[in-house]
């Protein structure tokens, strides 16, 4: 164990303390893991539309102060009572969403929906005793699903944390606890086009890149990329997209261009967007007979998905995914290895990088919809 | 070759010369096939709900004189030109819809979509020339799907016949050639349960209670009938079906009761009755993670599937299926076989049998509700 073990951790953290106000650098009481916790030392952590979404808590219960960050690599300091699968200097990837490896979606094979610790948006507290962890001047400080890695310390439930191959560099496997992970895991899980096949990828941010880099190493013949951005098109030739539609530019529906372009319809098609008419065209761009559409995508509230049901007699198949399919602890070690052996690129995601103390630029970046991923230094 | 091969085939069949009027015995003339058609001996038919949909011919373009029949067992009389797969003595199933063997959906493993002959239940000819077979004092007489199985002697393209094991009783398995086959591949080539796992089927007509006789011989632990008629539940035990939910009896929605009977959701659900109420309930009265619906009922036009997307999101997974995704000619000999090692139970679904002379009768066990499967012996 380590000297800090059982003890109080004084360390910074980026706190948001009013919805849409820049986080302001403190310095807060991580208090030591309790049952089934562990207490982990971030050394880079990453930016995703998710945390910036509860930030601004539009349209949500808003839950402040609170620490954000959920996309992030570290090492772990301490484990609570009952912890056997982690022990101090480990290196893990804190994940949003959990393997209690009990429950009946973990003993499941094709489930990664954990009954115990599937994300939780509202809650703010550690599920031990219903408390945070983290504290300034003795007054609690939210959670945010689970991770908070928007601080040099964090406290995490052990069924939150892969750990991985301690050669992985953390600087870029840290994007591997969300977005990417969930495009990816989305066609390779999920979809699964076979080697020569067509793909069509609805949106192309963090999210759709990764789902045509599933693509790519899939051996898909064809990778069309739908966004209503076109300028989002050139980077997307990175990730293995060789076409390129914008449904503005059509007088018809997406789904008749593409069926036009694919005599009849792609193959896959993964939905990367959160828009219910993007899910639509996706589901009726698919071939009939064999075709497979994909939903990652997270909907407004009141949407309704409506097709004729026809289009599903025809032979098509509907599926929505949670994370790429992947089960945090049991899958993510195998995706880093993918990047170790140099299957898998994961360079071509980070657009920025900035040191802790300058956190809100890497908001600016997104918000300006100038990066896909900006990591962030802790070190510094 | 036998002595009828090349020869105008004098024989008796029932036409249907207006739109829910009785079929007349009449005495037909059966030209000779013609390239890649093959002409059959018929023994025994069996009357489907899809004869009588078309037979009324409510809100269709009407296609009369025809003569209907599309569930049947036969012997092969001649062969036209191109024809190797059958010789004159192979027993058969005709099918309503084809297997060319060389389309994109022939060649794929996972559809039955033939592009060549797929259903087409507008067209009242053979493909070769756009005529008929059929004549009475030469005026022609319309096909019906490819088949005309309501005459002694019918034409069908090769592409719509299945080889058949010959110790096969012609009278038993003739009932696979269309709804029988269609419930029990919706469940074992489509939904797929596994062992132990519950399945609920909707609608208890021929179609649902195949379905659930592919449940049972899934091993599946809990099957759950749902039907808007409790009448049907009785004989549905003799299908496997362990419970019973009439939507009518409950102030919820019978999604939500199925929830609550199975901890969540059923693992698998198929959906045989047309209605898109009965569909939307299938798909989400499936449980999180894992489950997966099959919709096989035919829709009517202007219905439109309607759910939140989060559903999908959840991991739950909608599909359809056209003849419950069996190939007709590579599939249909295995399903024979299936009866033949008394795996599958066929005599439970033959409530009635007539005489052909009396084939109207079997019209009026299906308009009562009466019969199953009503089989039409061909040779008195
Ligand atoms: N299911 C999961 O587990 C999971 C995990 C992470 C993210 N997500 C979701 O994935 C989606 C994508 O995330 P991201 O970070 O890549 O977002 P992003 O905003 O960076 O990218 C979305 C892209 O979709 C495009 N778009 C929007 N509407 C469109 C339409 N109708 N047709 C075509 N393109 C359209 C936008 O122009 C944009 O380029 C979001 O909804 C996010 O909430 C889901
Ligand atoms: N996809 C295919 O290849 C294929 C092939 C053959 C038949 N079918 C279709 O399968 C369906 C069933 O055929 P069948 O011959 O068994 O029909 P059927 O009329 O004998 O049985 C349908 C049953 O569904 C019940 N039902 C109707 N609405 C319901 C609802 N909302 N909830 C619960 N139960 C409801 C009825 O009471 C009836 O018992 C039909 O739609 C038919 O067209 C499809
Ligand atoms: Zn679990
Ligand atoms: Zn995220
Ligand atoms: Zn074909
Ligand atoms: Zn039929």
């Amino acid at each position: 164990m380590s000297s800090t073990a059982g003890q109080v951790i004084r360390c910074k953290a980026a706190v948001a303390w009013e919805a849409g106000k820049p986080l302001v650098m403190e310095e807060v009481e991580v208090a030591p893991p309790q049952a089934m916790e562990v207490r982990v030392k971030i050394l880079f952590t990453a930016l995703c539309h998710t945390d910036v979404y509860f930030w601004e808590a539009k349209g949500q219960t808003p839950l402040f102060p609170r620490i954000f960050g959920h996309e992030a690599g570290g090492i772990v300091e301490s484990v609570g009572t009952g912890v056997t699968d982690l022990k101090p200097g480990d290196h893990v990837l804190p994940v949003f969403t959990g393997e209690c490896k009990e429950c009946r979606h973990c003993k499941s094979e094709e489930s990664n929906m954990c009954d115990l610790l599937r994300i939780n948006t509202d809650r703010g507290v550690m599920l031990n005793d219903g408390k945070s962890r983290f504290t300034i001047k003795g007054k609690p400080i939210y959670h945010f699903v689970g991770t908070s890695t928007f601080s040099e310390y964090t406290v995490v439930h052990v069924g939150c944390l892969a750990k991985i191959n301690p050669a992985a560099p953390l600087d870029k496997v840290c994007i591997l606890s969300c977005g990417i992970s969930t495009g990816l895991g989305a066609t390779l899980n999920v979809a699964k086009p076979k080697k020569g096949s067509t793909v069509a990828i609805f949106g192309l941010g963090a999210v759709g890149l990764a789902a045509a880099e599933g693509a790519r190493l899939s051996g898909a013949s064809r990778i069309i990329g739908v966004d209503l951005n076109s300028n989002k098109f050139n980077e997307a030739k990175k990730f293995g997209v060789t076409e390129f539609v914008n449904p503005k530019d059509h007088k018809k529906p997406v789904q008749e261009v593409i069926a036009e372009m694919t005599n009849g319809g792609v193959d896959r098609s993964v939905e990367c967007t959160g828009s219910i008419n993007a899910m639509i065209s996706a589901f009726e761009c698919v071939h009939d007979g064999w075709g497979v559409a994909v939903l990652v995508g997270v909907p407004n509230k009141d949407d309704s998905f409506k097709t004729h049901p026809v289009n599903f007699l025809n032979e098509r198949t509907l599926k929505g995914t949670f994370f790429g399919n992947y089960k945090p602890r049991s899958d993510l070690p195998a995706v880093v290895e993918k990047y170790m052996n140099k299957e898998l690129e994961l360079e071509k995601f980070i657009t920025h990088e900035v040191p802790f103390s300058e956190i809100n630029k890497a908001f600016d970046y997104m918000l300006n919809g100038e990066s896909l991923r900006c990591i962030i230094r802790m070190g510094a």
